[in-house]
């Protein structure tokens, strides 16, 4: 399985509503993408910085994403896809910088 | 559903491939933390910055985590637990530093 993890944040010129209501919008569309295994989309609710280890000192995010694939095969097929595409154009009216992470399992 | 998504960064005297087995221990070891209804790491495979908008121009991150809780009392619980307080004794061996983020629903 394919997992790419993304870290949003919100334009400038959007309210936390505006752009929480986008991510619902962006939810629904990603319904439609093909080859999409699973699309998920959280809002940020608290980013503590009294760690147990040294904390990492980035952010604020508004929103953690994640697409999930089931192979290289249908990953192509999702960038391929006009779908996709204008899934991508609703992404540019609502984030202001990403900051995507294609992981890997431990195994 | 409680879920935190930590981003981790390991020491610099640490190799990547050490790194990883440290986050195998970490993994096998979460199984035996009462009341984590489940535990992701995965390790970050590659970090692009060629985004279709403005690229949040962070990291690198060595792995990215994730903790479920069912509700606040298992929250609770976890925190309380005396074999969690061992797995974050573990934690500050390899990680160098961390970046939690609590998250929530979008509806």
């Amino acid at each position: 399985m394919i997992r790419i993890v993304y870290l949003l944040v919100r334009p400038e010129s959007m309210t936390p509503s505006e752009f929480a209501e986008e991510c619902r919008v962006h939810y629904d569309m990603s319904r439609k993408v093909p080859a999409l295994y699973k699309y998920e989309v959280r809002l940020v609710d608290q980013e503590p910085s009294d760690t147990h280890v040294a904390y990492l000192d980035i952010g604020p995010f508004d929103a953690v994403a994640e697409c999930w694939f089931e192979n290289r095969d249908k990953y192509d097929e999702y960038l391929a896809s006009d779908i996709r595409k204008e899934w991508f154009e609703h992404g540019k009216t609502f984030i202001g910088q990403l900051k995507p992470i294609y992981t890997r399992e431990i195994h």
